[in-house]
């Protein structure tokens, strides 16, 4: 049964990944693939491989009070893997007692944990992978469609030059598409297996260790085959840098969310979530459309930070195996990509059905009459009057806009040295903020370019 | 069931206290007691309420397909009261129809989740409050026991001069102390019932609003009666300042924890958690004993600070209810209590079983060979060399101990000039540690005095 | 010179508290206030502790190539005591040889370092009094005059049922006095002298050193006598609690500034800070008036929750002097208070000048048209019609008003129905925001209340 | 004059390139490159260009009185920008009214002030390279040195199976190798200049926007040419990216600190910092030789985690240009660079005059009395005795090893069901730990390889 937490934050796919169950399974996997490695690699005896991939293949996660005396007896001696390892251990007992004695032969603790969280994580990345798509291929859309549809660009949320919708979703494309490329630059350094025994050195594997980690890989292909076999027990930067891009990954969500909420505010009222039947309603309230997606991104992104931060706090693991520091993250790296899952899954499902409301950009836009315009009559001026004048005369312009009623281009149609060089139709021009994009266009012909071309 | 990392690094009861079910019931209580307090001050019909009490309190927390449907349904409403307040009012439909209309009656979803949230904490520092009571009676009991057991002092993992045993337990009982009086203190401001309706004006019941706030109060007489009735909807420094003091209480854990497990090292080897079956050994290795408790404690330590850090960083809520911010705490005030109260059961534990070697800890004090002296041999021999002369004479004889064998009294013992000054007798009791412990006793005695006198 | 971080984050008196000068001399004022408790208990020569006093008292802090010594040899001693005290000693020297060699007497490096720290945060709670009674007293002035004045309640960004501006300055006032009265609880406990010796027994005073630590502290009078003599070298619990109220503090400011953030966006305009020549203005958009003072008071409350995170974790402090968790806490200490000190500044400055547009307030409010009235409409109409036919009456009603132009009030008078029962003048009496207010002016009586009692 | 901060935890080097005087220079180095890029796109005239560039090169950055008004200006002004581009105009203007007026045409504050900190991170990054070169080839020679040297490997700061100390350098090593890759990978991308004008449009520069973009990027050599050529005003993912990697690289010292500061305690005693005059030392203890050097590569691993945590909750940024979130970057990312920068330098230092000490370390392996070879004589007994009964055999072995005071192999040597099977030299041979090392060797042979292969 799902826990409230999940259900509310993270998606279910994403939960089932990291649930306790998958957990055990993927210890279960590392143990298989270890005994076939061993086997290949004449460690164990082949027979003894067979028997006990044969029986953990037929392993069953155990349930109810067996569980709970699992979890019991892990809190006791410090990792869920020595009751896990015995369990499996007399799993394989019932067929063989020779073969049981080579089950998690040579292996640490750690080397069963780390592998079955690097398990998940392959998993959980694809999932990431699917969203991650979705989200950039929903604001690559955006983009596409909004190129001209104008609004107010707004700098410290104060109104500054218009910019169009679509360039606003291009900057979320370019977030989007940097997230991925980062990410899949850090795949074949991070996830790869975690094997290393006792204290690091496989030594009860004699001189076959390398050998048994090789075969290990190829049994786990959900992994990358390590460029570098060597157990990074206590040495977490690889992991951490992964934590720190999901958080990021995150943080972008958390960034179009706040875009998004501060829009879909009801004096705004430029952009909403997508309506469905029992999301963000109230029956009481029938004005209310609440932004329960970009509540749940936003909420992910209060969180997520501070475990990451945990995370690289906790690089300082002492020697061979850390002390708390290693533990610490048991919960914290699930955490993290549950919570970014919930945000993307989010994010994306709001910018495919996002409800964009053109007419509002513009109305907030024209609130501004034309101040936007002013450093455009500036320089339009210029040439006929001087610089400093031509400055002097439209700020003097602009204030006049700004304590009144009327707009910019009326203000200035009335000042005759204006309309010596200027005529009802160059006024109308400059002021038209659809001139006023500069490089607006080109910026999105660029996002979409990155996004597509997949430049990793 | 419990999920691992509850197991591993909380307590069965705190886990229980923070669990879905015990979230449920705790809304309903809240629901139950609204209900009086409304029927009370005349708000809703005395009959309904009574409908509702009754209905509410035979009401079964759902299970199975239907808690999967709840959370779902909370999931897409962006909250769990408003699913939750529709079965509820299903369940008083059941009974009665016009009853069922006063369910929730002028109140918010907000109101039921915060309120259930302090109902939760209300347990958890009863929890709190008798391990914390366990931590620093096992430490004082050390104290008085240890007043007198020499160890060597260390600063920055250096040896330093010495203490006694006594004076470390005392500290780590002072620091029990001074956080269970903070905590004493911050609970009537912070244990409130959470009461505001939709944008904390309790709009809905006209001019009974306080009048019902405090019969709210009354029905949930594990919370402290507001002395100040207004809602907190936004404004959460007391839930947060309890949030960091409860990351405080933690961080005391994680001391002794750090503590002791650096006196658990093999090379150390002057304290030990208590031993006990399955817990930290390891059949390969005999001569492990894992400090698994200081494990959990640590982990905690690494986990904690940062969840305080997202509580104090979501404070900035928007206007009458956050988007974001606070449906963060939901998880992160849960989890705040549920770690720091594994490593407060586990370091009461520790203490209060606690195998202390003092064989161990003089014999590494005596590693210094009596360097710890220099300072009192040289006040010792200024009256009679000079300050100055005393001290180069000391320094010298301190630098051949160090690059010697011999102990710095045999060093003196063959110096003419100090035996001029100083006989055999007042060499060996000015080096003798026992006599260079200053106020260590009398700080002892503080302590004790401290956590006997200061019952808050 | 102040640094930019500084200027801009901070105020200039909060930056000079925190400064290295300031710093140095703290530290010189420990160790003349250590001579003269020496002195008087009789643990150095009363004719040495006179001496050590005028010496310190007239010792320069050094400047310039001097200074960049110190703080190389600080940074190899690992301690800026080491090096200190040996300018000290020979500014001592100087006058006194003999009484050189009492300067710090008994002392350790993080006694005087602890100690100099706590001189600067009594210092620095004066000035963040100073500022919270300007805060509040601001908050209750506006909580006073627009007790009145109806605004939209926001709840999650969307709009809620109408409040008052004045409930709004009330919680911010209840914000400011649960902080000023936290902060008056925990001083006592913090704000002690450190004084522990080498390994925390006062080894070197032998029998006296309770005594010099009594009179120590007499001679600090801005620190409080202690209750508890015990050194807290590693003991960080009331020091971090009091970080961590700094921060909650930090965070009231950063809920206000946003808050007032938002009310500033152009297409709400409810409220704005304070106009002031070169604040916030831009020449060349005369429409923008940036919240400055928000964004500093935002920027800091990103920055300091991480800060107390830093120090609850650091708080895992190893025996009697941590190897580098203490260290860490000498800059983030600092910087909370800083950061805090100007967020504090710019919100009592924005209060104090706050530009209030009620016009607009009550035009965004208009903007519903009367639907926050849909509940109030189903209660007068429920005696009439039924409680569920009155709400499913209303319900339409509301969505009419919803996807229309018309108002609640217009929908409902063309409802025979509803004219049957209720006539224009209840419709409008009922449409009134003002009437439907419930508690919220009682609640401004209470924070005024709790804001004027409790001068802790 | 540096602070002390910046003295003690940092280096001249980088302190100096976060200075508030370089931070205004490179600002001008950012006006200057516009200049001439807005010269030779044709946006202002080509005379103005050359004015400006000439007139800001000659630009002395203000001191004293003048800076201080400067930042007084910046704090009302809510950025450094505005008040400088007029002190720049103002520079530009004494030599040319005309040019004057195109001083920072077209460009936001923003601009300046994110392009600035790109010139400082290119230039920080350079140092970075250098340290983590000297710390990488540092652990390399260790590796390659201490091949052969046995320690005791130590899991949950409890003794494991032996490793070499060879081994541990080779860990660190790889550390260092996987961050200069990772940073290697991250650079093009990140350091790249801002430009987007007032929205990030550039409208201004109307359709010579990029054309000016990539003319900048030419006239900021230490920065990429943009392969995107789009403002990232609000877009701070590729920033956080590297925040956390440099994070991470401290992280890696901080795990080598603790490391070495607890082979550094007396017990243990197996490698020391190198001793260097006036460091760590302590005229009272001649004893203590304080590891210094990890104290701040600890401290700032207890500082940089959380900062890390703070860039990335800060990429919540609103619209086109972020209230606060931005500003809180400016003073925690060269906080972040500071602080590693001085740990990486202290951990090169430190590994490069490394006092190992072999002796200690077979001494403290020694302790075990042969107990970490259980396994091997399990495995060796297998054949003969059956695995069950071999294993019992050798348990009971072990415990009679560890209650008492005899070797594993003495024990062994003892029983006849052993010396059956084993001879003397075959039970020497098993007892050996040079036997016990597994893939050791080939292990530091893999990192060697990777370190020296640079496979970025």
């Amino acid at each position: 049964m799902t826990n409230f937490a999940d259900s509310f934050f993270s998606t279910p796919q994403m939960a089932a990944v990291f649930s306790d169950d998958a957990t055990l399974r993927q210890m279960c996997r590392f143990e298989i693939a270890l005994a076939r490695a061993e086997g290949e690699a004449g460690a164990i005896p082949a027979a003894a491989a067979k028997i006990i991939a044969a029986a953990l293949e037929a392993y069953e996660i155990p349930q109810g009070a067996a569980r709970e005396k699992l979890f019991t007896d892990a809190a006791k001696a410090g990792t869920l893997a020595i009751p896990l390892v015995k369990l499996l251990t007399a799993a394989v007992r019932a067929r063989d007692t020779e073969a049981a004695s080579f089950v998690h032969f040579g292996a640490t603790s750690q080397d069963v944990i780390d592998t079955a969280l690097m398990l998940q994580i392959a998993e959980a990345l694809g999932l990431i992978a699917t969203d991650l798509d979705r989200l950039g291929n929903a604001a690559a859309a955006l983009a596409r469609a909004h190129r001209d549809t104008l609004m107010l660009g707004r700098t410290l949320l104060q109104p500054a030059t218009p910019i169009t919708f679509g360039l606003k979703a291009a900057q979320w494309l370019v977030a989007a598409g940097g997230s991925r490329a980062r990410l899949a630059r850090l795949k074949p350094q991070t996830l790869v297996p975690q094997f290393g025994g006792a204290a690091g050195t496989l030594a009860a594997l004699g001189d076959k260790g390398v050998d048994v980690a090789h075969h290990l890989a190829r049994h786990l292909p959900s992994l990358y085959a390590p460029h570098l076999v060597l157990p990074w027990h206590t040495r977490r930067g690889a992991l951490a840098a992964l934590a720190a891009e999901i958080g990021i990954l995150n943080g972008i969500c958390g960034k179009i969310a706040r875009d998004i909420s501060l829009m879909m505010q009801l004096e705004v009222g430029e952009a909403f979530e997508p309506a469905e039947a029992g999301r963000g309603g109230s029956s009481a309230m029938p004005h209310k459309r609440n932004p329960v997606r970009a509540m749940q991104a936003i909420a992910a992104a209060e969180r997520v930070p501070a475990l990451v931060g945990q995370i690289i706090a906790g690089m300082v693991q002492e020697h061979e195996r850390a002390l708390g520091a290693w533990q610490a993250e048991w919960t914290a790296v699930p955490e993290i990509f549950k919570l970014a899952a919930g945000a993307l899954a989010n994010m994306a499902a709001t910018l495919e059905g996002l409800d964009v409301v053109p007419e509002r950009m513009r109305q907030n836009l024209d609130r501004l009459r034309g101040l936007p315009a002013t450093e455009s009559f500036a320089i339009a001026l210029a040439p006929h009057l001087g610089r400093i004048e031509a400055h002097e005369l439209v700020e003097a312009a602009a204030k006049a806009v700004a304590s009144g009623e009327k707009s910019l281009a009326d203000v200035l149609t009335n000042n005759r040295r204006v309309t010596q060089h200027l005529d009802r139709d160059a006024i109308a021009r400059i002021a038209d903020p659809r001139n006023a994009l500069g490089s607006a266009s080109a910026f999105i012909d660029a996002a979409l370019a990155f996004w597509g071309e997949r430049r990793d």
